[in-house]
């Protein structure tokens, strides 16, 4: 028989959970950090059964990896220079087992061994329904990202290529595995890590910083596209009060993906992709095109409006449809 | 009628929610803190509808005030010097009322303009129980409060008196008013107020702080008594690894409290008290005795296993049936 946290009470999965936190941390309900003298970014991110994961595609460790890279892909947005670390709340009914808790521990544990930070701390609760809350730390270096960076001139560039999270959701929800018989192996395989081992953009920032030329500032927008890449770049033009001219022959699509409406709209709108947008002066973009093989020039920034627009006859996607997926 | 989470959208939710932090600091989806070159102190912690509070106890501003109270207590039991902010996750059914997000954000503003801090940025979902995850974030100062510092010969002393938060949600939950009609109009004020809007320990801390006799170290153990008196002293017990011997004739009550079992273990074992329970060099303890009215010596520590027992035959009040309380 499983066990069930209702069996155990909450004194004792505190205790188990211990081991997962560096020693001494977790006498007292707080944790201290030091963060070297520098500014801290701090972000906090939810996770709700059935709204941003379910079971059907979605295992108890890709929860708790899923999780820390959804919150570290924030912080990378943002510039963060090291990643201090992570405090969970977690809330499940009180039949959930003791191995899906541990399991989703598990899997924040890897994520944090990978791209940096512990866990600092929590807290845990009983609840209708699965949800894991992480507030993620880190410190600020020279490079701070904003939103409201971008400028007229800049070029727009993207760390990697866009849709296979959202493909990877359709494969494993597909039961007619027939219907994608056309699509490649290795993309099949691409778009099914994607979805469930999702990776922060913690390289390419690190490789941003390391090519910018060195007569310019440190002056850049960006954010991630774990809302869509058509949503994130239509946040930098809303922020930056400025407009988004897109190249319809060049989105960011994976070099095996399928021609299609269908397969564009997943590109451009499909979400939880965790990639870079960038908003870079020209010469920094050309820097970083070349230093990443994974990135790419998507448009260029002109001043107006905000509003995001194409280069030649392709409709604009509507952002509309993604602006209630959390409600 | 009511304006309801799902006719509004996530994009506008957030916009309208801007309105509760500082300027400039919801346009990336992590905020930047200044530390002041200091240790910080993070803490987080759940608030499920139903587990922590119910709609027929707490209207929505107090469940925002409370939300706020319980994470500072916690800051406070660890000594923290200025807190610097909190992030917000909430969770609610789309089906939820404007309203009732604008009044739990106003109560949590109220808390913070009382206490210190801002609302530093958040994430919000849909979800299908109401769910406040907060994280505070403060500096710590040459004081840093542990659960694991207490020593053989402390004296043990709370800020305040215990049961007030247990008997408030007693008399909101009373159908039968006539029942109460022996408790003095005053302490059910008290009590009601101290249910609906629990103070952290911010000025008990202060107080603290400023009366350590200058001959001594920092050195001192606390947490608070969100869990209920016993719990907490049974807490530092545990992490320092010695007994505390408790004063039966000396309960920290409220001064109208009346006598009987009941009573006494709603002081003991109530919860959400929010004071601070502390071990103290002997000296420090006296000059807190002197300096805060409100504080009680309730007992002292003495070596052996962790262990909590009374300087004469009252019965040990059995801390088990407090454990599960969140599961």
């Amino acid at each position: 028989m499983p066990e069930r946290l209702n069996q155990i009470g909450e004194r004792e999965i505190i205790n188990r959970l211990k081991r997962f936190m560096p020693k001494g941390q977790i006498e007292d309900d707080t944790a201290e950090i030091n963060p070297f003298n520098k500014n801290i970014l701090i972000n906090s991110d939810v996770l709700v059964e059935n709204v941003h994961f379910s079971e059907e595609t979605t295992s108890a460790e890709d929860v708790g990896w899923r999780a820390v890279a959804t919150n570290l892909s924030d912080l990378a947005a943002s510039g963060v220079e090291q990643i201090l670390g992570i405090t969970v709340g977690l809330i499940s009914p009180s039949s959930t087992t003791w191995d899906w808790v541990e399991d989703v521990y598990t899997g924040m544990e890897k994520a944090l061994d990978k791209f940096g930070g512990n866990i600092l701390g929590g807290d845990c609760s009983s609840g209708q329904q699965k949800v894991i809350a992480i507030t993620a730390i880190g410190t600020v270096g020279p490079l701070r990202l904003h939103r409201s960076n971008a400028r007229e001139g800049d070029y727009l560039v993207t760390s990697g290529p866009h849709g296979l999270s959202r493909l990877g959701l359709e494969l494993l929800l597909s039961k007619d595995t027939s219907r994608d018989s056309f699509i490649p192996d290795q993309l099949k395989q691409k778009a099914i890590q994607a979805h469930q081992r999702p990776e922060p953009p913690i390289k390419a920032l690190r490789i941003l910083k390391n090519c910018k030329p060195k007569n310019i500032s440190w002056r850049a927008a960006g954010t991630d596209s774990s809302d869509g890449l058509i949503d994130a770049i239509q946040n930098i033009c809303d922020s930056s009060n400025c407009q988004a001219v897109l190249d319809a022959n060049n989105l960011p699509k994976d070099h095996e993906w399928p021609n299609g409406s269908t397969w564009d709209n997943w590109c451009m709108n499909g979400g939880e992709d965790f990639e870079l947008v960038l908003s870079l002066p020209p010469s920094w973009a050309k820097a970083l095109l070349l230093a990443l093989p994974s990135s790419r020039l998507i448009g260029v920034i002109k001043s107006g409006q905000p509003k995001v627009s194409w280069n030649h006859s392709k409709d604009l996607i509507n952002v509309n449809d993604i602006e209630n997926k959390h409600f």
